[in-house]
């Protein structure tokens, strides 16, 4: 069992950011510089923001962070993205979501100026992901792929069995491993609540990606041997062994299905510091004008 | 064996239109209008567009055909389709691949106003409906789950197999299928050039979508007693039995398959009709703007 080391791939990813960011500075390049919009005071929220504002002081990118309360109005969130799409200083723009209920999150992410949409939430880029077009990829999906570029898997002709049918995470990690591509040219499945002999179908799969949120829901007898496992699952659940009373816990049963695995992400560092340091890859990549002009 | 026979729904479907159409002018709302650009003299692509007018022409909408030579420069297209854009009295907009290789296809289809894109092939349509928002579909998976719907075929928990990557059939149709909704809720698996044990696959399929362009692909041995079979394929092939010295051929050896499937659509008079009224059903909704205010 070898394990896909999130957490030191992204740090050496972090550190090539890092070098791509000088190079372009001391060519005359501006400074990249990341904006976030972040909406009430949900703790896990204003922890994935901090983090992604450590990673952009870490490369060398400029962040900036625009806190509203929980009752502001979607007109006023409005307002600030449209200011914030007319602003050249800054390259690319997110919105943590959810967004409370009353503002509409589809309205918002439309809103964005799709050459600054860093996420790849906006319909113009997850249409072009899906026609296979140059776009923002959605920074989960990316990190997966990346993994699976640098620890040099094997995707061609593999079924890849995907758990969870998600906008963000299942359906465009399903589009990435299915076209013509390397990584990619898998066959996929995408499996979902709905999914009758989900077992027997796990258990097919070279490559599994588990991605429904639902902690160690694939057990040792869903996973055939030598298959890869991807584990996009992090929930917070209570622990009797860790200081603060809780730990993450990913989709996968770690400790079970490991052994079986040819290759495996763990849960803290694996996708997780890949998704943030596809954003900042995003960010660098609007910055240089790489795939919008 | 039954017979999902897209040509007599798709009649039913033009009546039911042609309804809407007489309803919606008699409320003092405008006669639909769908233009299309053709550039060469491609004679399928002049098939396919004339009898796209006759069903127009059938159902009270208006049309407009605009024709280029092979020769026509990508600058003098795209004028066309700005004109069009901004033309109040035309509400959607087609433009028939393929096009001659010096006309860039992205970017005459990103050219065209989304909210006149009847055929769903702008990023944002796209995107919306890769997402589960409202769009315009693409013919031919709207038609396909127009035919499922229509037939009451059940698809929820149901493994769909499709066969073919395509940015229009295969790829939409795998969305449309796995999303939430009915018909749909199914599971999918996505297989194409590089899957490696094909066969097998298409015999778990409880439903099987064929989109690979290869008459008679899909053999008797690939499908499951009882399974739904759905060919897209249409490919013009010799035949010593008709008088003009040819024939349509879809993607699944008819006559050995047909008698293991519950329901199968034949070629032609399956899919391909079905296509043609989706065309005309999204032009309704572009005018009634049901979907972009």
């Amino acid at each position: 069992m070898n394990l896909l080391n999130g957490k030191e791939t992204a740090a050496q990813i972090r550190q090539e950011i890092a070098q791509k960011v000088k190079d372009h500075t001391e060519k005359g390049g501006k400074t990249p510089h990341l904006a976030a919009i972040i909406v009430g005071s949900d703790p896990a929220s204003e922890t994935y923001v901090s983090h992604k504002v450590k990673a952009c002081n870490e490369v060398g990118i400029n962040s900036s962070v625009i806190k509203f309360d929980d009752d502001a109005t979607e007109q006023e969130v409005l307002e600030k993205v449209e200011e914030i799409n007319e602003n050249s200083d800054i390259d690319g723009l997110i919105v943590q979501l959810p967004l409370p209920g009353h503002i509409s999150e589809s309205k918002i992410i439309e809103t964005v100026r799709y050459q600054k949409d860093v996420d790849g939430f906006h319909p113009v880029n997850v249409g072009r992901m899906f026609s296979g077009l140059p776009s923002f990829l959605p920074a989960t999906p990316y990190g997966i792929m990346e993994l699976l570029r640098r620890y040099k898997i094997e995707t061609s002709g593999k079924h890849c069995v995907i758990v969870g049918r998600s906008n963000i995470v299942g359906k465009p990690v399903a589009m990435l491993m299915s076209r013509k591509g390397e990584p990619g040219n898998s066959t996929v499945t995408i499996c979902h609540s709905r999914t009758s002999n989900l077992e027997e179908i796990c258990r097919s799969g070279d490559i599994i990606i588990a991605a429904m949120g639902s902690p160690g829901f694939v057990k040792q007898n869903m996973v055939k041997e030598g298959a890869v496992v991807i584990d996009v699952g992090i929930t917070r659940v209570k622990s009797d062994k860790t200081k603060s009373g809780w730990k993450l816990a990913g989709d996968v049963d770690f400790d079970a299905v490991a052994p079986k695995c040819s290759f495996i992400t763990p849960v803290p560092g694996g996708v997780g510091p890949m998704t943030i340091v596809s954003l900042l890859e995003n960010t660098l990549r609007a910055t240089a004008k790489e795939i919008y002009s």
